[in-house]
């Protein structure tokens, strides 16, 4: 199961790379970001994979680089789904603590963590069973309690996707967002939830009702495009017109299921809005038991990061855990949206109109 | 000037080959269109490449297959810009109008030629010189009554993207729609104008005013969105909307400009519309010459198809004359519309007031 870019990688000449890189990363050569040896040994020591790589800005006269680095971690669960629950969150906790702990030391400043990030994603089994019990409050619930301890540790931005159970019961597919110093400071709720095959979310949780909010964080403008969510263009806009530079898609998502479109969607999105998209999918093989039957599902990881330009990294594995650390200077957004303009041709009351009259014929 | 679908084609073994194409295609194996022995020589002595793929639907129980051939023709201009205009335009005529011969031969229902395809692409060039002669209208003007012949001889819809200039002299960047009689049956005009670099087209015709049309032709449900529209999601949206299954982008654009995007944007359209999407760009080097000055463009080709479900062709050449002929069925885009629900999720009335709010705070 190796990945594309590994292929690639191995078989094209210089030249020939150099022009399939063009095409398929926007770019000739992949800036690579030089990281520490420690970084290496603890990626050896705890079984998962580090990458890096670098965007670069152009210097300008007026505002100074506003350099920053993002952390995604794409992850399987650890331990079998029919293991005590507290268990299965706890073995997930302790592997994602030392993966932090490794972003922290190489500066990350945004950290984000994929769509429910702290279970198996049963939610495509169409069961509920006793992991109904994952769900929890997007305040003071384990996993926020647990992730604004590293936050404020590392000052460290931290976006993390849960199953949410609000305070009358009710179910929602939520990314918490925490700021550098351990305080919760929102959430998002998925707007799109996917009927498709066994992903019957509809079934678990309700729509969205927060619209598309953008956090002002120290580090950044930051918004979260939940899984499904990247397939509809006017939610990746929708964000883009409320200011984030930087747009993070946690998802969980199968081979089946699209990978023919993981590499592009987010792509154009960021092309399109100029921000940067952080696209973040879970690996490993889950085996979920119902009544005797036995569930397998495959998620195929290789998750990667697209600048405004339509640049993007290498894809982190298909089948390992793995932290991928990208450095970037958000001045790149305005300059390439002064670039290519399609804000300033967007010609937006024309499609409000259009799509009033289409809902209202 | 290899295309990257070569490269990739020459380098990898069968299996890695496999793959690749997955990712990259959304096929395992393109599926080739076998072409006439007569196709062949033609496309040898009139030295352009003819290049055929065909995308498979599912059998259905009560609706019978729709299958039918698409054309997309991608040219050089053939005189030097600094040429009398008529000679200029009658030489592109002339090779135009053998490669429709034989695209009618192979049964192609539905042409679509590239962006202003009449003339050197001298929009790019900030100036208008003697070129401005080349606009005309879009009826009983010279392109349409050459193409509704060969329209009607050969029961094809052509779809013609020309300078149009009105009967108030205004110009407007239209593609002209004409039925398998030959007859004029209507035209959309560019609803979105770049100024990007030397692209600065506000200076030569007006914002499209005619919104989002579908021609509803004996052969299929089809739209045009002419070049630099397909950086616009909203856009791509209203044909679909409007009911489009199969959307055609002309275009004209350099390597400097977004080949980056070429491959992935038309292509995410299509599957965020559940429509096949045609991109077509012009290849060659142009030269203008403004008061003495020579001003130097080329072109990269690279035309290609997507399908609903996110497969696409491989391109044709980044610098030949170009047929790509394409088998598809039209219950695909039902097909795919059903699987992944798009349409039923898409909130439209959330974002008709998020976008309102958005224009009237």
């Amino acid at each position: 199961m190796d990945s594309l870019d590994n292929i690639i990688k191995n078989r094209l000449n210089k030249d020939q790379l150099k022009q399939f890189n063009k095409i398929y990363y926007g770019t000739e050569d992949n800036c690579e970001l030089e990281l520490k040896e420690s970084t290496k040994a603890e990626s050896v020591k705890g079984n998962f994979e580090v990458a890096g790589y670098s965007f670069i800005a152009k210097k300008e006269e007026l505002r100074k680089p506003n350099v920053l680095r993002l952390g995604l971690i794409q992850h399987s669960i650890v331990l079998p789904t029919d293991k005590p629950i507290s268990e299965q969150r706890q073995a997930i906790f302790k592997k994602i603590e030392k993966i932090i702990e490794v972003a922290a030391s190489e500066d990350v400043r945004i950290l984000c963590l994929q769509e429910t990030w702290t279970m198996p994603f049963f939610l495509c089994t169409g069961e509920k069973e006793k992991w109904e019990e994952f769900a929890e409050p997007a305040i003071n619930g384990p996993s926020t309690l647990f992730l604004s301890k590293l936050a404020k540790q590392y000052e460290m931005v931290i976006i993390s996707p849960i199953l949410e159970r609000d305070e009358d019961g009710k179910w929602w597919n939520t990314a918490v967002v925490i700021d550098e110093k351990g305080d919760y400071i929102g959430k998002h709720r998925k707007n799109h939830l996917p009927s498709v095959g066994s992903y019957s979310e509809t079934s678990y949780y309700a729509p969205g009702n927060l619209g598309h909010p953008v956090f002002d964080t120290k580090y950044g403008k930051i918004a979260v495009n939940i899984c499904y969510g990247r397939h509809h263009a006017l939610n990746w806009l929708m964000f883009g017109l409320n200011g984030a530079q930087i747009v993070f898609n946690p998802a969980a998502t199968i081979a089946e299921f699209g990978e023919t479109f993981w590499g592009i969607e987010a792509r154009t999105a960021a092309i399109a809005n100029h921000y940067f998209t952080c696209s973040i999918n879970r690996v490993g093989t889950e085996e979920y038991f119902i009544n005797k039957d036995k569930k397998v599902r495959t998620y195929y990881g290789s998750s990667y990061v697209t600048a405004p330009n339509g640049c993007r990294t290498p894809g982190l594995s298909k089948d390992r855990d793995g932290l991928l650390i990208v450095e970037l200077d958000l001045n790149l957004c305005r300059q390439v949206r002064d670039q290519w303009g399609f804000n300033m041709t967007s010609r937006l009351d024309v499609y409000a109109k259009s799509i009033e009259k289409k809902l209202c014929p």
